[in-house]
């Protein structure tokens, strides 16, 4: 964990807390073969995600993740990284961006940065945080950049 | 399965193959709580996703599947459905929006359109190919709008 991981704390985000310019980080994540598999398996049947022997014959020449997993993993790094918004982090959207592939006992973690923050001109209860994830393996190159934009209450509105 | 379900059939599409407008239909696939709590548990443990009771309490007033989740049986469906790239489904990045829960026990669908394709000008064996995937409920509500970018060879590279 670096400096900055869990420094939102127990305390929940509003709207109005949030600041371009936050960065999170998250602790260590280590994906295993089996795992790739069995998440390819539920998801992903192709078989440069399921069999090792067949993905060596791929254009990835051995076995790699799915998009998807490493997008659920980052999913769950990001939750405990932080931020911590008050209603729970409930996405909109995103645009993902898939780099390197990620291989077995690859070593993920995210970095968060929130890059914008939009108030809602129709409701005036919310507004839209955009942030930018990377997911970055253990030599520090990208497999991952995620931008999702996410739901957040206004603490006016929960107050009134 | 609608007619155009499995239209692709064997065949592997190059780049030179794939035509935008082309579409293609799912079969059904019914998310059921147990699953929506299992993938939660994994990759997105936020009350609403884990817990009937805590998520009737929530924004959303009752269990809802992760975004992550839906994404990933869009995928499932979608490798179904076709169309078949001749180097596999390999994404490049996505953009995912979602529009309406996924509840427990709601029967999702996709259909997918072929909605752009786009020559690599610096790489001459390959292209990219933009796809627009509605994730439908049993009520034909969208769920979830897709436009996944996937990296597809070249017939003439394949054979040169």
């Amino acid at each position: 964990m670096s400096e900055s991981a869990g420094s939102a704390g127990p305390e929940l985000l509003y709207f109005e807390d949030v600041q371009v310019g936050q960065r999170f980080h998250s602790g260590p994540y280590t994906v295993r073969a089996a795992e790739i598999r069995a998440f390819a398996a539920q998801f992903d049947p192709q078989p440069f995600h399921l069999d090792e022997q067949a993905a060596r014959g791929s254009l990835f020449g051995g076995l790699v993740a799915s998009g998807w997993h490493t997008a659920a993993i980052t999913m769950r790094l990001s939750l405990e990284a932080g931020p911590r918004f008050a209603a729970g982090t409930v996405g909109l959207g995103a645009d993902v961006t898939w780099q390197r592939p990620v291989r077995a006992d690859d070593t993920l973690h995210v970095q968060v940065e929130v890059i914008d923050k939009v108030a809602s001109e129709s409701k005036p209860d919310r507004g839209r945080v955009v942030m930018r994830i990377e997911t970055r393996n253990q030599r520090g190159e990208v497999a991952q950049v995620l931008i999702p934009r996410v739901w957040v209450p206004r603490r006016a509105a929960a107050s009134a």
